[in-house]
Parts: C-alpha cells; structure tokens; sequence
C-alpha cells in the first residue's frame, strides 16, 4: 500500500510539474512572446494538453486509487487529502468522452478570436452562433460529469470543489439587496475627488515593486512584468505576476499589483512539501480570490494602509490633487458609475458578479438561450444598477470568459469576497493592532496571518473548511455586508 | 502505407512541438527566471524529459519505420528525409539502456556544479573524480551506439550526423600547421590600436538590436535579451537570442549578436512545412556554427562592412579612439594572446579547438586518463600557443563542455569554420558586388544567398551535403586558410 502510494505520487509530481511548465508557456505567451509566434504555440500548447490529458486519464491510475481506497489502514491527513484530490480528478477525466474533450478545445480556441473580434465590432449577433456551440458542448460536459446531478453544480466543481449553487445562491441572494440599497445611499452624497495629473509609468511600476515587497511577495522567487491584463501565474517558488501602468490613472497598477500580489504570495506560502502534488496550490479560485481581495480591498484601501500610501505617492509623484489622507482615502474608495466589471468599485464589483452568475446559471439549465441572452443582460443590468447598458462591449460582450468555456467560474470571483470578508472580520479580532501597522507601511500582521491560517495549507482542505478553520465559523455573507456598509457609510458621511 | 506515414509524423510534429517548449523553458532560465527556482526548474526539467525519452524510444516508432522501409514504393525526398532522422533518433533512443541514460542524467547534472566550483578555485583535482566518473559513462554510451564501431564516431552522430573522426584529423591536420605557421608571422608585425573610452551599454544594446534586424533576423519572430552567456534558441517563428554588455568592449556585444544572429537567422529561414518535423532545424552543429560564424567574421569582420560600422559606432558614442574606418579594421581584427577559447581571435579560435579534439578523442580512446589531463592539456597549449598556461580556470578548466557529457561537440565548432570558408568563396563567386552593399551596411546578398542556398533547406539534406550542394565541391580546409591567410597577411602587412 506505501508502494502504491508512492508510485501515484511520483507520477502526480511529474505530471504537476509538466502542468507547471504549461503555465509558464502561458505567461511567456502574454509577457515575452514575439507576436509572429502565435500560431506555432497553439502547437505547442496543443501538444502540452495532449500531454496531461493522457497522464490525467492514465489507467495506472484508476488501479493504484483502487488498491488504496481499498486499504484497511487509515491514513494521515495529508494522504487523504491527496488521494480526494486525485480521485476528484481522475473521475473528470475518464467521465469526459475523449471526442467532446477535443471538440470543446477546439470550439473554445475558435471561439475566443471571434469573441474579440464581435466586441471590437460591438456586434453581439456575430458571436451568438458561437457562443451557441460553445453552450451546447459545456451543457454535455457538464451532465457527463453531473451523472444524473445537477449539471451547473458539475461545472462548478472545476473552480470551487464543494459548492453548491444552492449553497451560493442563498448567500448571493441576501448579498444582491443589501448592495444595491448601500448603493443607492451613497448616490445621493456628493463624490470625492479624483487624483489629477500625469504619473511617470517607470515610478509606477518602481512603486509597485516596492508595495508588492511591502505585502510580503517574494521577488527572488517571482518577479513583476507588465502585460495587457495583470495576472498571477505559477506555483511554489517560481510564482511571477503581471501588472499595467495608464499615466492618469496610477491606481490601476498599484491596486493591479496587490491583487495579484494576494494571488501569488498564497502560492508562494503553500508548504514546499506540497510542492506539484495536488495540495500545492491554492484550493480553489474562491479562496485564491478571497486573498487577492483582502489584499487589495480589505488592507491595500483601508484608511490606515491609504495614510501611508498618500505619503509614499506624494512622497514620489509631487502634487497629485488631493490635499491630505483623509482626502486621499475617499478618492481611493471612490464609488463611480461604470459598465465594466473590472474597472468597477468595491461596493458595484458583486452586483456585476451576481448578475453573470444568474445569467449563466439560467444558460447552462436551457431556461435562458443564447439568442435572448444580450436582452436578459441588458435588462438585469438597468435593474441592478440604474442606467442602461449603451453598447455590447460595454455589457454582454465585455468578459472573454463565456467565450472559452468557463461556466462556473464567475461567482468563485463573489465568493472570494464573501470569504475575504469573513477573514478580515477573523483577521481584527486576531490582530486589534493591525491598524498601526498598516499606518506605518506594514501589512505583515495581516499577511503574515493569513499565510499562518490560510495560505500554507495549499489544498489541505475542503475550500468552504479553508475559510472556516481560519475564522472559526462557518463562511456567510454577513461579515462582507457589515464591512462594507460600515466603511462607505462612513466615507459617504451617511 | 500512407497512413502509417502520416501517424509517424503526426507523433514527431508533437514531440518536436514538446521539445520546443523544453527548448523555451531554457531560454526562461537564462534570461527571466527568478533565482529562488533553481531547484524547483530542475524537476521540471527532468519531467519533460522524461516525456520526451518515453516519446522517442516509444515502441511505436519502431512499428512505423518498419512498416515505411518494408515498402515497396520509392518514397520522395522529404519523406525519405524524415525516416532517416527519424531512424537515428530512435536507434539512438533504444541502444542506450534505460539504466545509463539515468545514470549520465544524474551524473552531469551534479558534475556541471562540481565543474563551476572547481573552477572558481581554480583545483582541476577537485573537479577530476566527477569528470572521471562522467567520461566513463559517455565511453559506455558511445560503446552502446557504436555497436562495435569506433566509439568517439559514435558520439560524434549526436552532433554531426556523419561526419567521422578520420575525417575531420584529415582536414584539422592540414589546418593546425597552415594556423601556427600564420600565427608566427602575425606576432612579429606591429600590434593594431585597441578601442578607449567607455560604451553606454544601452547604446551597446539598440546598436545590437540594429545590426541584427541589418543581418536579416526577424524581431516579430525573436528577440534580443542579456544574458551571462549569448545564445540562440529556439525554431521557426520564435527564434530567441541573448548578447552581453561590457562598457569597455562593445566588440563583445556587437559580435555576440552577429554570431547568434547567424544561428538565429537559420533557424527562422528553414521551410515552414517542416516545423517541429525532423526537418525543421539547423541539421547539424556543424552546419549551425558555419551560419553563425560567416556571419560573424567573413562577413561582419569584413573590411567593407567594418567600415559601415565605423560610421555607425562614431556616430552612436563619438569619439572611439581610432582615427579613421582603415584603422578600426585593424582593430576589429586584432590578433591578440590568451588563454580563453571563447574570447580569442579568428586566427587563433581554431588552435584552441583542434586542442580539445584531440585530448578528447584521446579521453574516449583510454589512451589518455583525466588523471593526466592537465598536464597533457598545459602541454598541448603552450606546444600551439607558445607561451603557458597561469591556471587551470584558464586552461583545462574553462569550458563547461566535458562536465555536461558533450564528448564530440568541440569538433563542430572547427568544423563550421571551415565550411564558412567553403561557403564565403562559393558566395563570393555568386555575388562579386558583396562588398560594395556591405559598405552601405547592407548584407542582404550574403543572408539571402545563404538562405536560399543553406538555410531553407533545414534537414533535407546530410551536413556534409548541405554545404556540397550549395557550394558546388566537396568540403575541405582549403578556402577557410587561404581566407585567413591573404586577410591576415593584408591586415598586418606582411
């Protein structure tokens, strides 16, 4: 039983570093690249899929799982904890006939240059059919993989293993309400100032550098690039990230930054041990969000962090237009009107989340239809936030996810919101001195606690027992909502 | 038939599109990968090529040739190509026992480590068990290729598919006298002046990148970064190289870039049917250094184009510290002393390698123990050279080759040259207005020619052939010496 154990690790190591390997293709791809290349590593990436698919769905595997599961010894935490894993994922690959496998690379890698071209287009109807065949493949991968359950719920379990869309459904649902009335509060008190001026793109990213040390990233096993969209990419001590620098906007490469920096400091925090087995890396994309977001929201625009921040900017950039902390921490938290999930505020960001969530959910269980889908977006969207959408790439077009398949994955991004909440309101009980810390420029109280109760468990645990070992209670949306109407409450003087 | 053909090269374009992305996962280490995964890279690395072993001594392959040499019909000549590069490969992949293929893995990779310290401390004793150990099983590998062959021919194959030791004595015994007697005449004339001044190494660098978009090489499908050692690396379209910076020698940078420039450019040029196929490369080490060095030095060291540099380097830095375009040909081309294979001139680079050729024939022979290496190493060098070796890191230290296990790598750099001599007079005959573009800083008709003549081509043909083919004569020693002697006799007025 040792040997079995063994020989499975062994061939789960290599093949984690062969998945490692493919993830540094991809952050070449968008980092280093010369563009003439692409088509040629569409090759190579083909062939690294190819690759891992016959490793991932390799009989040898099915067999030492059998003789394990079989075992009458108990095993330790971290055997079981593997063995779930590997389990989880040699059932996906042998349940997903190896024809639909091929079908939906091939769609989505199509799909995805027709998406752009109908946004650049702003033409909906040219990526419709599309986005059809692209539906239609998802829906027989996910009732594949459903086994008579629920399909999205099957979907769900590529992002967030254990959740439910019932489980996030209750918590979205009480979430959605709450939001839209904070968010009609602070429409009717006046609005904080915006920074003016230009920012020199190479001290941008010399701050950046600088915040990301700050956070506790560690640059001798990562490194920073700038890239069209920021992201995190790799595994245990080769984990690097990408930011973007706009010269009247410098808070788009430093709050880029430290949201990636949460990313990459929980892979860079996994215990070595873990390293390319299935416990080494983040458990999920929810939990990776929830640290990327108490990162960038719950610390990097706290009052105490923004009063070092507003020193450290004038400090390097001269006059930036706002005159003082208190000032300057409004115009970080400043809550503005905007079509665009990603460029969107705090307190906007889940109401868009929600709204693809309810939208793809409805897609997924054919009670919503690719041919109505820009009209239930556009409506939804007047209701949520109050104006209509004007164009396409500016509502149904504007996310690439849809386009290359990832059904599921959207809520993983309000879920690690609901979760950052809970740890942040852990975090204070844990640490009541945070706030001097961060007014000092220090945020490793809370970095350095979320690498002890999250982020060096890797994938030790269940997602959801992630979150509630670290806070001591089960995840809610609760402590989220009572941050954020405690913090634009007061900022709005409401 | 047919189809067999077609699954065969269906498995290659995989393997080859795999070994590509272990190709880019070196380039990474040398140039972008942060210190801290060095370890980690290393399993990363024996993972791939655990993928690719498995994939070319696949029992497959061995069904498919037997199946395509069994057939009656006359095959064409890229499909003829294919199988006999297809057959060595996987001749070579079977006859190496598992056990020894791991063993020198594990060995050399260990050994380089030892090589490097051993180096820094200068103590050719602390590195000799280790090369000892690695030289025993590279004579088992060869013992096991050379199926009672001679050995030292067999490991030859892994380089210059072809080529044969008796071959190259003949050609290197005709050329080491011819080199030694230049030599001799050369070091009685003055000395010509050195460069002063210090370079800008960003100057250094964008000058670089100039020349090399001027030699032919396609930034959209490469680019151009610093590393500790230069390099190419890479097919296709995604053909990458690396230069270095001194501020007080930007000859370094310059032929650094022209040199990887030449290899690069091969590369890019060959046929793009034959991409990740057996064909789709530099066919040979040989072949790769004679693109490499004709552009490097017959003609980047070219009177004509020198003198365009002259004009580009005084108006780039200003004043260089020689007078006029004459005189920086001079310095171009400086003979000068010294120990470093790597830093010598074109007169002497070939001395150093015809030293290593023979020394490691006679390590593999056993007619010469690493026990005596040093000595026979110091003796050889000052017998060429005329003076001695100070220390081992400048002597039988300096190069990393053994420590690796390149046993009948050396060769092909001496090897290049003198088909860069056979290629320049054919090119010449072709082109007798060469030099009037080179003066306008135009090498256009050489890279084209080459192209057309070299480089397109990729494996279709044997090395040996290649150049025969585009020269119209069997390879010999020949215009490589009456070359160096009419340039050097011309430069030093002799």
């Amino acid at each position: 039983m040792t040997d079995a154990y063994d020989a499975l690790m062994e061939f789960e190591r290599e093949t984690g570093a062969i998945a490692h390997v493919a993830g540094r293709l991809s952050w070449d791809q968008e980092t280093m690249m010369p563009r003439g290349a692409a088509a040629q590593r569409g090759e190579e990436m083909a062939a690294m899929e190819g690759v891992l698919h016959a490793r991932r769905s390799d009989p040898r595997i099915g067999a030492w799982l059998a003789t394990l599961e079989a075992a009458p010894e108990p095993l330790g935490p971290v055997q079981a904890a593997n063995l779930r894993h590997i389990r989880r994922s040699y059932d996906r690959a042998v349940k997903v006939p190896a024809r639909l496998a091929a079908e939906l690379a091939r769609v989505t890698s199509v799909a995805q240059g027709v998406w752009a071209e109908a946004r650049a287009e702003d033409d909906f109807a040219a990526f419709a059919p599309t986005l059809s065949q692209v539906l239609k493949l998802k829906r027989e991968e996910g009732a594949a993989l459903a086994d008579g359950g629920d399909v999205y719920d099957a979907l769900l379990q590529d992002y967030e293993p254990g959740a439910t869309a019932e489980q996030l459904s209750a918590m979205f649902g009480a979430l959605r309400p709450r939001l839209k009335a904070l968010l009609d509060e602070v429409r009717g008190a006046p609005a904080p100032a915006r920074l003016s001026g230009t920012f020199d793109e190479d001290a941008q990213m010399r701050l950046a550098r600088d915040i990301a040390k700050t956070f506790g990233y560690d640059l001798t096993r990562g490194r920073v690039d700038k890239a069209v969209h920021p992201f995190s990419s790799g595994s245990g001590n080769d984990v690097r990230i990408t930011t973007r620098t706009a010269a009247d906007d410098p808070f788009n490469c430093l709050y880029s930054t430290i949201h990636e920096v949460g990313h990459a400091s929980y892979e860079q925090a996994v215990a070595q041990d873990y390293l390319f087995t299935p416990l080494g890396q983040g458990v999920s994309m929810g939990v990776h969000e929830s640290q990327s977001r108490i990162y960038e929201n719950q610390i990097g625009r706290s009052q105490a962090f923004t009063s070092y921040l507003f020193g450290e900017m004038t400090r390097r950039f001269g006059e930036i237009g706002v005159p003082d902390a208190e000032a300057f921490y409004r115009t970080v938290n400043r809550v503005h009107d905007g079509y665009i999930r990603t460029e969107s505020d705090e307190l906007q960001y889940n109401l868009h989340v929600l709204l693809r969530y309810d939208l793809e959910r409805a897609l997924v269980a054919k009670e919503l239809e690719v041919a109505d889908l820009e009209e239930a977006w556009n409506a939804r969207f007047a209701a949520d936030f109050g104006f209509a959408v004007d164009r396409p790439s500016n509502g149904v077009l504007q996310d690439v996810h849809w386009s290359v398949g990832l059904f599921g994955y959207f809520p993983t991004y309000s879920l690690g919101n609901v979760y950052a909440g809970c740890l942040h309101a852990a975090l204070r009980r844990a640490e009541p001195g945070l706030d001097s810390a961060l007014a000092a420029g220090d945020p490793s109280p809370a970095t350095g606690w979320l690498r002890e109760n999250v982020q060096r468990h890797g994938g030790l645990f269940e997602p959801r027992d992630t979150i509630a070992r670290a806070t001591g209670e089960a995840p809610s949306e609760g402590p989220l909502m009572e941050y954020l109407e405690t913090k634009f409450r007061d900022l709005y003087a409401l």
